[in-house]
């Protein structure tokens, strides 16, 4: 009994049929005696049906415009789905982004949420009625519509919930839950029954891809309990929680892994105390994304540093690196391609030191060498050869013994 | 030199390619010195789809979240053709009706407009922009979203003039004009150069169809000038203003006319006060629109009534005439369908009071029975058998010298 917020994103919406189903899910919720928020986006391939339209009449379309013409998706989802539940007998009633109280930024395409006025869900919620809102969008204060930027609907969710009080927040997505990998890569990847908030961080930072890192971030900062789980099947997710449940020999919760990577080194750097900010602000204000970065000093006044990125960013990495050659004084940049990320995530690592060592041992006997480290202290990040992502995978999820069935201490 | 509002409907956004059209005439405007608002309707077919898909989700959809649904169509058109004027170099912002200050009545589908709040709009305005508007929207003082029912793009082009001040609206359409009939079925029909507001409602209730009749009125207590011109071809219109242009012999400015007409006659009810209002009360609670009336008193304490309705409706009429029979007390009910109407309009008339007789003249002189009469100040009205509705018009075309070329007086 409490409010509780739920999320469809776009494939669970993505038919009349679609729509259906989420209004039996929502139902379920409010048979078992509690208020409910639902929270939606534009239904599958209408965002993308959108932006084609803007395409062509343009190439460089108004972000205030696309921001006006994308909302309407979730707008058109919200009042079917109000529509699919007083057909079945329950009242509801939908808001847009601004309808709901939800202010923004006034910056159109990525706005973070300044604020939320829940007054008018509240005094629908006191009706009785199911509350519908439009995910991803808001309203800045000179009264423009904006979007919140990728994984929109996921922060709204959870704004909304802290807004309200919830006592929860149900992310409904295309998967069952969070996994200790994978399940597509690796057969004995397991669902995990619960997750901290920073190792969800991890998870979703290094590609696990089910809750948008914001959302994530934001339910942290206001403890809201979230549930990933299958808009499909009704099974239990995982909660993402302050304090995860230990289970047993948890040290490591999850493996993480992207293909994709190049490492690029500039090699012959002058060893001057500006020399890291100058190389990674150059690269910033161009857009460019760096990951794992490695410094090695080397005896004479020389210094070499070697970066992680995308491997689709290579290509404009050196062309910047170039530009900025003779301002940034160094000898000569070499890149590897074709590495891939594995990285395992645990806040159990916190007090168990020797879980990187064992990581590297792991996969020293697999005969898989490790370009490069990083370390935080709940992640061990490893570079590696591409082709020998999946294997390094499967066996650190063996070494760690993810696949047992979780047993609570 | 002024401020210019520009309507344009469905079909003439319809496409890609004719947004594209419309930004061009907007810029034709705004190059010849004007401060430019633009009112759009939903692209083509998109309100239809929409509607579709509501009715997979409940064969009856809440009001309020129809308006809801329906109101993303505006709003797609106007965040597009803001990005075709902007890619053309012309600054452009977009508006939905709440953002423009529209304020109706808290009624959904079929709002009134209360007040309009033009602060925003003037202030784009001065900035040089272009405003585009979403058309036949609005917001209630609880902030839902309304629609303005049938015709609610014109109405709200003309409340936006009449708000701003503007010199002039221009309502584009995909026919050219005001013809003095129906050119599909007379070919001598003429275009009018002007048109009295009176005379339009006139027209626009009888099935002229290119402007709705609250836009007129609107445009009529606000005394805005209305030009009905094509979207397609650069060509003057019809203007519509409180005192049209006299036109040498145009006494008869226009005729209209409308089939599938049927009259349904009541007889043997009793002579009282309330007859009348009993039995049009009756038949408006169910829904039944009734036109011409004409009510026959006979010698001793009977009378009869006649009516026409659309043909259509003529099922519902005799089973709600039925279902009431003893209520209202008549004996019997004999109908004739297979009707039309045919009018002459013109606000000539008032001076001229051997006009109706003319009409009747020619009608008789080809032979034409007359079986019912309706007039106003500025019009009659003429039913007459269906099979004679192309020949009447065409008669009284010709009689009435319509087809001749306007000269000024």
């Amino acid at each position: 009994m409490g409010i509780i917020v739920q999320k469809f994103g776009g494939t669970s919406v993505g038919s009349v049929e679609r729509i259906q189903h989420v209004a039996n899910r929502v139902i379920q919720e409010k048979e078992a005696g509690n208020e409910v928020v639902v929270v939606v986006s534009a239904m599958g391939k209408s965002t993308d049906q959108l932006v084609d339209l803007a395409s062509q009449l343009t190439s460089k379309p108004s972000k205030r415009e696309m921001d006006m013409l994308l909302t309407t998706g979730e707008q058109i989802t919200i009042s079917l789905l109000s529509m699919a539940l007083i057909e079945k007998g329950y009242d509801a009633i939908s808001f847009t982004g601004w309808q709901a109280g939800i202010e923004t930024e006034s910056t159109h395409g990525n706005a973070r949420i300044t604020n939320i006025n829940p007054q008018k869900m509240n005094k629908e919620l006191e009706k009785g009625k199911v509350v519908v809102v439009a995910g991803f969008q808001g309203v800045a204060v000179e009264g423009q519509i904006t979007t919140l930027g990728r994984g929109g609907s996921d922060t709204t969710a959870v704004a909304l919930a802290a807004a309200l009080k919830a006592d929860k927040c149900d992310i409904y997505t295309d998967v069952t839950g969070v996994y200790t990998t994978d399940p597509r890569f690796v057969k004995e990847a397991r669902k995990l029954e619960s997750i901290s908030y920073d190792e969800m961080l991890e998870l979703a930072n290094l590609g696990a891809g089910v809750l948008h890192p914001r959302a994530v971030e934001f339910a942290k900062n206001y403890n809201i309990p979230l549930e990933v789980r299958s808009s499909m099947e009704n099974e239990r997710g995982t909660i993402i929680e302050e304090e995860a449940e230990m289970e047993q020999n948890l040290i490591v919760r999850g493996i993480a892994f992207e293909d994709q990577v190049t490492r690029v080194s500039v090699l012959g750097l002058p060893n001057e105390l500006t020399t890291l900010s100058t190389i990674f602000s150059t690269l910033a204000k161009n857009g460019l994304n760096v990951d794992i970065i490695i410094q090695n000093t080397t005896t004479d006044n020389k210094t070499s540093i070697s970066f992680s990125v995308k491997t689709g960013d290579l290509e404009d990495t050196i062309r910047v690196l170039e530009q900025y050659k003779e301002e940034l004084g160094y000898e000569r940049v070499e890149s590897e391609s074709e590495l891939a990320k594995v990285s395992i995530v645990g806040s159990g690592m916190v007090s168990n030191p020797g879980v990187a060592a064992e990581m590297f041992d792991v996969l020293a006997k697999q005969g898989i060498e490790v370009k490069m480290v990083s370390t935080s202290e709940i992640k061990v990040s490893t570079v590696i050869s591409q082709a020998h992502m999946v294997s390094a995978v499967d066996t650190l999820h063996n070494a760690f013994e993810l696949s047992k069935p979780a047993a609570t201490v």
